[in-house]
This record gives C-alpha cells, sequence and structure tokens, in this order.
C-alpha cells in the first residue's frame, strides 16, 4: 500500500538484504530497516520490528532464504531456522514461512537452494498479498458508495505483506471509485487503531477519524457496516480477535448494523470446535497502566493510572458465530457457520 | 472517604482558608492546596484543581463565604460572585452554591453576613454529602455479598464533596461488611476510571481492576451489576453521562447484567422531556491524541496517535431509559420511567 504517495510493502528482500518498515517507531517516524543477515532478521521478528501474523512469517520466509545464501554447509540453516522458530513461538505464520522454503530445498545441494531460496521466500509472501487482495476483491461488493464503516485495531496491510484483512475491502472499494469514510477504534490498551490503522488509512488518503473505544456506539446510526479481522476462527465459526471486538459485535448487533470478519482460511483451526476452546493471552498490566508515544522527540513511556491499583489485560476475546454477518476470505465470503466452514475448505 | 486512613473531603474551608484535595496531581500525588482568598478559589476552580459537580458546588460556596469575609462593602462581595460564576458556566452546582450563601445573607448587614456566610457554605457541603450518603444507603442493598460489579468514569466522592454516587453504595456495602470487587472501565479518553475511581477504590481498600474499556463485555460473565453516575437526567428517564455508558449498557442488556445509575434528584432535569435533547458536548481531539501522565516524576504529556489524522471526542452519550434497571437517588430507588420521576419529586 501507500506511504507518502509510494507503494510499499511490509518487508521485502534486494540481493541478501531484507528490508522491512520499522513498525516499532510507527506512527511516529516512518523508516526502513535494512537487514543484512539471517540473524538480524530474527531478532527484528523477536524485537517487533515486524509485526503482525502475514508480515512474520514473510519475514522468517526471507529469513531462511538468507540463512540459506549464507551457509558455506547446511548445518548455518539449520541453526538459523532454530533462532528464527524462538522469536515468536505462537505465531502460526512464522512456522508457514520458514516450512516453505525448507520444504522447497529439501534434498538440494547448498548451490541448488542457493538458486531457488529466495524465490520461494517471494512466492511465499506474494501469496500472503495476494491473498489478502482477493479478500478485498470479495469484501468490496458488500461496501456502498458513501459507506461508513467502524474497525477495530489493525487488521490492514502493515500487519500482512501488503493489503491486509479488514482494511483490504475498503482499500478495494476506494480503489473502484467508491467514497468511504472509516471510524477507527483507538483499540485500548496497545492502540493499534489510533497507532497503525489510522496511519494506514491517511496514506491511502481515506477520509477517517479515530475515536475512543468507548464512542463508537454514540456514532452507531451513522455506522453502515463493522469489518474486524481475526487472529483464529473456529470450526463453529466463533472468531478469537482483539478485546473488544466482543463487544462491537454486541453494539452492532443491538443497532442493527452488519458485522463482518475478513481473514485468510489459513486463519481458520478446524481442530478447534468452538470459541470457548479458544486460550485468551493475558499480558502484562503495565499495558494498561502506562503509555508509549512522542516527547520531544523521543519515544516515551509515562504512568497514567493510579499507581498502587492492579489492573488486567486480556488481549483477546471471542466472538460467538450469531454475531457474525459474514467472514471474508479469499476464497470467497461465507456465513459463520459450520457448514459454510467445511464447504469453503473441501 | 479515606485517604491514607485518614478521612478526608475534597474541599472544605478552615477559618478563612478554603482546603482542597488538588485534582490535578492525582493519582500520581496526594497534595492539600490551602486557597487564601475568594479570587484564588475561583481560580482553583477554573483551573480543575477542584473538578466534579458536587466538589464544585461546594467550593463556590465557600468561595463566597471567603468573599464575605473578606469585604468592606457588598461591592467586593458582588464582584467575587461576578468572578466565581464565570469560571465553569456550564456547571449547574457551581451556580446553587453561590446561591444558597447569597440567599441567606440577603438583606443582612455586612457584619450579620460574616456571621453565617461560613456557615451556610458548610451547611451546602454537607447536604452534598448527606444526599451520597443517601445514595449510598439506599443502593447498598442491592448489592450482595461477594457481588463484582462493574463501573464507569469517576462518579466517585472525588466528584462531590464525599461518598460520592456510584461509588457511594459500593462503600456504604463495604462498611456493613459486605464483600465486593469492582472492574474500573478506565474510561478513555480522560481516564476518569484508571486515574480517579481506581485511586479512590485503593484506599478504601476495596478490592479492584482496572480494565480497558474494551474488556467489559470479557469479564461480562463474572459480573453481578453495573452501577454509573449521570450529569443530567431527562425528565423520561433517558440519562446522559461520560461517553461509553451507552456502550456498557448495552453490553449490560445482553449479557444480562442488571444497569443501574446513581445520582442525585439535583440531576433531574424536568424541562428536559427525553435524552435526544440533551446536547453532546465535543471536546478536543488533543484528549483522543495525547495522554498525559508521570516521567520522571513530572506530568507530561505525549502524542500517541497517526499525527496526521484526526480524531472525534464526543465526551458524553445518552443511555435510553429502557437499558435502566434502576435510578439510585437519595431519596430511595425508581425506576426510570416518567411516571416514577415525576412521583419522586412530588
Amino acid at each position: 500500500m501507500l506511504v507518502n504517495g509510494k507503494h510499499y510493502r511490509t518487508v521485502w528482500i534486494e540481493g541478501k538484504v531484507v528490508k522491512a518498515i520499522n513498525q516499532l517507531l510507527l506512527p511516529h517516524y516512518f523508516s526502513v530497516v535494512s537487514i543484512k543477515t539471517s540473524k538480524d532478521t530474527a531478532r527484528a521478528i523477536k524485537d517487533m520490528i515486524v509485526r503482525g501474523a502475514g508480515a512474520i512469517g514473510a519475514a522468517a520466509a526471507y529469513g531462511v532464504a538468507q540463512a540459506v545464501l549464507e551457509a558455506k554447509s547446511f548445518d548455518h540453516v539449520k541453526n538459523a531456522v532454530q533462532t528464527l522458530q524462538s522469536t515468536r513461538p505462537t505465531a502460526q505464520n512464522l512456522f508457514a514461512g520458514i516450512d516453505y522454503v525448507l520444504k522447497a530445498i529439501k534434498g538440494l545441494s547448498l548451490n541448488e537452494a542457493k538458486k531457488i531460496a529466495v524465490i520461494k521466500a517471494n512466492e511465499f509472501a506474494d501469496y500472503d498479498a495476494n491473498s489478502c487482495k482477493a479478500i478485498g476483491e470479495h469484501g468490496k461488493k458488500l461496501i456502498k458508495n458513501n459507506s461508513k464503516i467502524l474497525t477495530h485495531c489493525n487488521a490492514g496491510w502493515l500487519a500482512f505483506v501488503d493489503w491486509g484483512t479488514a482494511l483490504s475491502p475498503i482499500y478495494a472499494a476506494k480503489r473502484s471509485g467508491k467514497k468511504v469514510f472509516v471510524y477507527v477504534d483507538e483499540t485500548r490498551p496497545a492502540c493499534q487503531g489510533s497507532r497503525l490503522t489510522a496511519w494506514e488509512l491517511y496514506h491511502e488518503k481515506i477520509p477517517h477519524a479515530i475515536i475512543a473505544d468507548n464512542a463508537a456506539a454514540f456514532y452507531g446510526k451513522n455506522i453502515d457496516m463493522v469489518i474486524v479481522g481475526s487472529d483464529r476462527i473456529a470450526s463453529n465459526g466463533d472468531i478469537a480477535n482483539k478485546i473488544g471486538t466482543y463487544e462491537k459485535a454486541i453494539i452492532a448487533k443491538e443497532l442493527g448494523i452488519p458485522f463482518y470478519v475478513a481473514a485468510p482460511t489459513t486463519s481458520i483451526d478446524l481442530n478447534c470446535a468452538s470459541g470457548d476452546k479458544i486460550p485468551i493471552e493475558e499480558r502484562s498490566e503495565d499495558e494498561v497502566k502506562c503509555m508509549f508515544g512522542m516527547f520531544r522527540g523521543k519515544l516515551t513511556r509515562i504512568k497514567i493510572a493510579s499507581p498502587k491499583s492492579h489492573a488486567l489485560n486480556p488481549v483477546f476475546d471471542v466472538t460467538p458465530a450469531r454475531y457474525i454477518k459474514g467472514i471474508i476470505t479469499e476464497k470467497g465470503i461465507i456465513k459463520a457457520s459450520r457448514g459454510e466452514i467445511k464447504k469453503l475448505l473441501k
């Protein structure tokens, strides 16, 4: 997508150098880091310079390709893979990206492997981008001209290689000449909405406004649809996504606003029977009690809450399938039901 | 209520000196300011050292009393009143506090006025505190032992002279030996929940946890009741309160949690037929895009959002009467209906 009018992906490779948008500095500074070794690529994933399911997967694939190019023996590749795997051990896509390249070079000589490793990593990144683009093409049909859309968290291109999921239909609708306005939930505690989604929309020149998460129902009468992403979809159509998604789904139901989930089919977990089986990560209370931002040109952390009080910080919640009007995937739009999910994946 | 084990009101008078908790420094520092002149009391209200409907009213009453004590002629009182009235012109209680003292000294000589001005200002402050205490006594009957309660914003004692409204039933329940646990909505954008409500509860030794506003539905299955305050109650039982209250009411309805509003009868506006007639204040987008807090011992403002994006910042919303299980007033608990409101005020 566009940054200052120029097209970027979140992560790509030039020769032996992995390039990535430094997401730690967004939205305050835009900068591209050059990562010269597979070891440093692993570090960039661990330190969250690269973040978001799709972007992590592609970065890991590029990390393996880099290791192959660096290697004097396959031992180096093996070590690099171990290092990459240990960076974000719960990120499903990390393993998919690594495996995609490893599978392609299996049984090859090192010289043969050096010829195709980058090609395969690029294939993996392209697959992510194309899959997100297809979500946009399907999803844009749901968006009428002059729509006002609410989104929560960041399921934009910054979390993938390009296009994103929840934002992809909005980008596709814009390119097909439709006018849209986006209400961007701030998405406390980590503020992915006001930091990342708003930044993406600004650079794509899509009219939008950041709102406190509390204000969604207030603007409800203006909102035509809600689109959110999903980290994991159970086989019955329940979805896990950023904390607050469930609240927005309840509000959408009460106010009669259609609520859509956009996610690639790789997010569907057929081994998970229903949403209550999805484990919910709780993170440090400091994410609630403190805040990161810019002060005099420097990233600074301030304390914002009653210092001796505790905070609870569940980072995901589960939205039951009955609140979801449809799931937008790269293969088409389906109802959030066991039957339609099964049919789609056949 | 208690601060470090000692009882405080938000504002009181000692001789000619008005004393107030400096709410600008909370929750990071607790300090009491000594305000020596009526002019400085007006300044303290304007600068929000004293904030919250009830506390502002009492501070204004004390400011008039101070002016009377300072006065060599009634001209000084008249000027002081004008200054006080201009501090927070939309605060209904400000005028009530001023008028209460003015009415009492009307027709008296300056010497006679000096004898009763402070007595009358104290009466006004006591009325606020007693009214809030009565809300607690009525409301505590709704709270079962071991209840888990959700509250939004700060309708605690810091907003009044003592006790508060939404928190008063919780304080009363605690004192009568009941165990309660409070989920404290952070309440973005101004974070009155994580800053003030959590601070109050900590000092009253009431178990509680701050949560991001997004997490209320996630904890819904644990929550036995919701209690919030109200800035204005329309004659049909619709209520205006801090942005996000409407969201919590919708969630409470969907999850079957009783939703209560606690407010003194002075918040009822019989001239307002329904909630859609209540004007909603919009404030600066900087409240959403920036954040105040402590950095290296100093109150600091940082930028937290996409710098070129805009934000919308409505600070109140309206919760329709049908979402409200009951309104807890100092005169008893009523249904949120035109009939019961009329009967209560007879």
